[in-house]
């Protein structure tokens, strides 16, 4: 496929400008630039800027949850290893650097550091925090609600559970080049592949959705909300940030992000939760053959890919190689179809749109 | 299926002293008891006392994956909310007890504590430590890396993986009666399945197993190494084990439990690391409708549970059941070849067998 390399520095520009006009500060809109260029970076295409303007459109600051211009406040706590923060709304990717920058701070001191966020915005790519975080060296979880409620529990009928994801990731760039990183949602497929299958008239995966009647579908048109992936132990994974959140101050999942005109005394916000551990916390220093913490890893991984298994993939690697290309081609990629919705965003914004004939062309 | 109770006394006195016979010393003993009590009690067959004294014997003090009486040793450290210990190939239900009750004691302070184990034993039950912490308040984690490699990686043919499981406990007692208690393998059957399904003439579940060749095998008598469940999911969560375990100080995957005379300068022993969270550091104490975080996590749980919903389960419910059941019955329950196998015990350990006769029996 074509693929446009777009400077960074020219992206980064014109989406921190879209952010500006919808009214988010110039710190605000800068680390939203910058989680939408990590995605594209790394080929993260359900989360670069056309998707995050569209999510802030439906969800944000078009609708009431997300406050630009939001202060986060920070609750009074005994426990100095671990922070709950009421980011009153603020813009999910300014609240998540920060929170993660907190947890580094944390674990630097403690060994581990946690912060906790009640009233938050949907973060996006929970895997670009964790990419950032195990570059840096650390060892780094996050887990939020997902915007809707569109996943079924196990056995179940009626939609109740985001799509909840789980991002971890591993300080492995010394081992292996790249930074291991897991990082998935808790349903088969996301409701925008059921959209895709229904274009492309194709039959969903089998326990991917359920019909209105509860019962398992491959027909997207029928589906009508998604199952978690793995039966029951999806089931618990997509549970747990319900949990996590229901502790930190989240409600009811059904009427997450559907927010009404009047005040009823429930809350609508996703939570999420930021965790940053020290590997030398954990390491015992006495490696196996006289090796370091790295080259013990690197052993283990070299262990699990070997035996025949050398064309199994890591976590991680399709990102990293991703980001490889972009740095190899000095830009970010962007296909036709997004150029183009990005000369639309630069209208929108009163800049030059990207002229297609001076950006360099890269089959990929 | 007839059940016949047994007192938790009597089976304690029996099981320690099984562990004293062994080599232990009377706490450990104690400890091992306590765990496979607990395991019966939850209805957790797969870890009771006969489990355990069998694992023992293949990867314990039978082998040289346990040795009776030894001292953990915790390393030195600048992180105050994270400990690493070097159990020594200490008991692993002894270790992983103390490891439990040092993070309560850390989170008490720091709102979190971890504590990575290596040179660990085998802890069985991980669920059993987390419906522990969880019935105390706690928020808790645990995994551990399997003792053999069984599981193949993602489209992989040889198996370099554990069947590495996770474990999670929410303090949801105040809230639902019982911890919700997330806890499974992560691949889709155990070995001990698969020889079930050999001895009943039964074909396995699709994507469970691969044969010599490293394809996908329904057949139980060609398969040579299981599948992670959820396709790369499945296999991420595996993986997180294996690294966690290298970063701690856990060598390579094929050669654990598999204990050879000379010293190689590898190791052999398994990993653990342990988890708990207080959950008021990660409190916003913002509940809608005025509620506190108990009920905040019930009103949660209902709506989850709710809309057509209501005959789902939760983790952690069936092993509540089971202990309640228990509890109704004022012991533990086992089956007549489970109670053969205890009285065999009692015969090895000089001690008098239970008297069928003497036992109250329960359907359930």
């Amino acid at each position: 496929m074509k693929y446009f390399v777009v400077s960074e520095k020219d992206h980064n520009e014109l989406v921190a400008a879209a952010y500006q006009k919808r009214g988010y500060t110039p710190d605000e809109s800068e680390d939203a630039a910058r989680l939408c260029a990590e995605a594209a970076r790394h080929g993260i295409r359900t989360h670069n800027a056309i998707k995050a303007l569209h999510l802030d459109e439906l969800f944000g600051s078009g609708s009431q949850g997300c406050v630009p211009g939001a202060e986060i406040v920070q609750k009074e706590s005994r426990f100095p290893a671990v922070q709950c923060w009421d980011a009153h709304k603020k813009l999910g990717q300014s609240t998540a650097y920060r929170a993660l920058e907190k947890c580094i701070e944390l674990a630097d001191t403690y060994g581990v550091g946690i912060v906790s966020v009640d009233n938050a915005f949907h973060y996006l790519w929970g895997g670009g925090y964790m990419v950032e975080a195990a570059q840096r060296g650390y060892i780094a979880y996050t887990n939020c609600t997902a915007a809707l409620a569109e996943v079924v529990p196990f056995q179940g009928k009626h939609a109740t559970l985001g799509t909840n994801p789980h991002s971890w990731g591993f300080p492995t760039t010394d081992a292996i080049g790249f930074p291991l990183v897991v990082d998935w949602a808790t349903s088969v497929v996301a409701f925008g592949r059921v959209e895709q299958f229904k274009r492309e008239g194709m039959q969903l995966p089998p326990n991917a959705a359920v019909d209105a009647d509860g019962n398992a579908t491959q027909d997207p048109h029928k589906a009508a909300a998604l199952m978690p992936f793995g039966a029951h132990k999806g089931y618990g994974l997509s549970l747990i940030n319900e949990i996590v959140a229901g502790l930190i101050g989240g409600s009811l999942p059904t009427l997450r992000s559907r927010w009404i005109a009047e005040d009823d005394g429930e809350k609508r916000a996703p939570c999420f939760f930021f965790q940053v551990i020290h590997p030398e916390a954990i390491s015992s220093g006495a490696f196996a053959q006289g090796r370091d913490q790295a080259a013990n890893v690197k052993a283990v991984i070299d262990d699990i890919l070997g035996h025949g298994n050398e064309n199994c993939m890591l976590p991680g690697q399709m990102e990293a190689d991703a980001a490889r290309l972009s740095e190899t081609h000095g830009g970010l990629l962007f296909s036709e179809a997004e150029l183009k919705e990005f000369n639309e965003l630069s209208i929108e914004c009163g800049m030059a749109p990207w002229e297609m004939g001076g950006l360099k062309e890269v089959e990929a």
